[in-house]
């Protein structure tokens, strides 16, 4: 069993900030705000992704008429966390690192569910970001250099997403947690992230429904982050395959963020923000307006580093899902 | 309340693993294995690194008869948490990767004893490590330059350590979790990580004094990781400024590690398998063996990376503890 089932763990409020990129795509409007400015008004890209996720936290803590939070957990992707350590001196509370990749959106809300859950704590913050020239310069090459991309590439998205989550009575809630295990399917092309990630998005979803003794009939979205364009189709052909109805409940997170046929994107996007400036965007107004009343959200992780990749290592895969619902109440 | 306590989290094994340095320091008779090879016969520093950690859960596991965990907790220094991810595809197990630097050994043992405590799981397993080689060419210079080190440097650690926490009685158990905060005191200077990382174990030592309304006369030994010689000698002052008596009480996993006299070690060790691998020897042996009856262990991390220091930002430190005591029934 590795899946964790909440009673009370609900959703107090959540935010997300992205770039000019992000504000342009399908989820823009429903973002919180935006910077025009790549490097949001700081002075090197890291910084800028630190700023972003300062911006979402105060976003997020002012809506709970908060001041400071009393636990936060977060990752990203720059080397050694190194935006959430930096962003978490600032919150002056207890803070729990997590890395997960991309996964780290799902890796954080969940753990940040299991503290509200069973432990005597009023709220948990947690937050995840990534910035695509950050992440450019550190997992490829110089941003100067202006390497050709494959096809088969994702955009690293510029965005920042937190949550808080309490034990009091919000409309939205966290309902469960699926662990994912790291896979090793001996698949090695750092260019074609979305592909690697389908076994393990695949993987976290069936031990969910075994775990659960649910299927596709209890979700109005299954949602992946973020497998991208051929990723995306190579899930839902699995999915097919175990006679499972898609009806239009199957998404990913790459595609949902960018508009794919008039962004310069590639095959969608990806990155710690993808997927969570996807869900407090776009996924959880769709919630709260009652257009959805649960959904599953399977956040995937390539969880390789340059020196693994230059090593000629394969790269090791995992998807965690947390399961967010209307409160019936 | 960041200090989170427990009734029914048992440690049912543990091993430590090191280099031929750390079998030749004062806990080395206290290791389950070491290599007198810095490659542990692996083709790369890195590589090395995975090979001990599969050593030690490799022992662990066997100690506890089991063959594989059913959920595991870990996290490195590599970057993207490299190691712990390479080594948890091997596991075939729910895997939740955290960070928080050489403290990441009390940060996962932590978190794998709040889900032993709430949730109805049988184990889980906790490990870390550093390998002074695969850290050297990571965080300072390649190893072939041979840059001289300041007096106030530290060695990485070449060692894992492993740990089953499970809910069934046994003769050691952890009976709390001091989460800590992320600190800024304005150091910058990564060739002096130890006195950095002073504030950070003051606070979660008084933090959890506080919490739990105890003292220093509540414990056998307060033991910090990894501040070294330095670090310890500040932590020590300020202790001492509380009026507290140490009475031999106050000792430090990177002083503990080497022999500071006869090893050239500079200030001592640190990195995430320092206090782990001090821990799953000497430390926890001590307890077994009613030379203690209760320790607090608090490691420390400094949360910088390389690139943050380049561009000259301060360092941010961490600290967790963690209670471990003898079971008294």
């Amino acid at each position: 069993m590795t899946t964790f089932t909440f009673e009370h763990v609900y959703i107090e409020a959540y935010s997300a900030i992205g770039g000019k990129k992000e504000k342009e795509g399908p989820c823009g409007d429903d973002f919180d705000g935006y910077s025009e400015d790549i490097y949001f008004h700081a002075k090197s890209f890291e910084l800028a992704e630190q700023q972003m996720v300062k911006e979402s936290i105060a976003l997020t803590l002012k809506k709970a008429q908060l001041h400071l939070p009393k636990l936060a957990i977060g990752g990203d992707l720059i080397h050694q966390n190194g935006t959430s350590s930096y962003v978490a001196q600032t919150l002056h509370a207890p803070f729990i690192g997590v890395y997960g990749a991309c996964s780290t959106s799902a890796l954080s809300i969940g753990t940040a569910a299991l503290l509200v859950e069973n432990e005597n704590i009023d709220h948990v913050l947690a937050f995840t970001s990534s910035h695509t020239e950050a992440s450019e310069r550190q997992f490829r090459y110089p941003n100067e250099y202006g390497g050709q991309k494959k096809e088969t590439s994702t955009v690293t998205v510029t965005a920042a997403g937190s949550l808080l989550l309490t034990k009091k009575y919000h409309p939205l809630k966290v309902t469960s947690f699926t662990i994912g295990e790291v896979i090793d399917w001996e698949f090695k092309d750092p260019n074609d992230m979305g592909k690697a990630m389908v076994p393990a998005a695949y993987q976290t979803l069936m031990t969910h429904f075994f775990d659960t003794k649910r299927t596709f009939d209890d979700y109005d979205l299954i949602v992946t982050g973020d497998l991208g364009k051929i990723g995306y189709a190579m899930m839902a052909e699995l999915v097919e395959l175990q006679r499972f109805q898609l009806e239009g409940k199957l998404n990913d997170c790459g595609i949902m963020i960018y508009d794919l046929n008039h962004q310069d994107v590639f095959c969608g996007g990806s990155g710690c923000g993808c997927s969570m400036s996807v869900l407090c965007s776009k996924l959880l107004k769709k919630l709260e307006k009652k257009e959805m009343k649960r959904i599953l959200f399977i956040a995937t992780g390539c969880l390789h580093n340059v020196l693994s990749i230059q090593q000629k290592q394969s790269i090791p895969v995992i998807a965690h899902a947390i399961c967010i619902e209307r409160s019936s109440s």
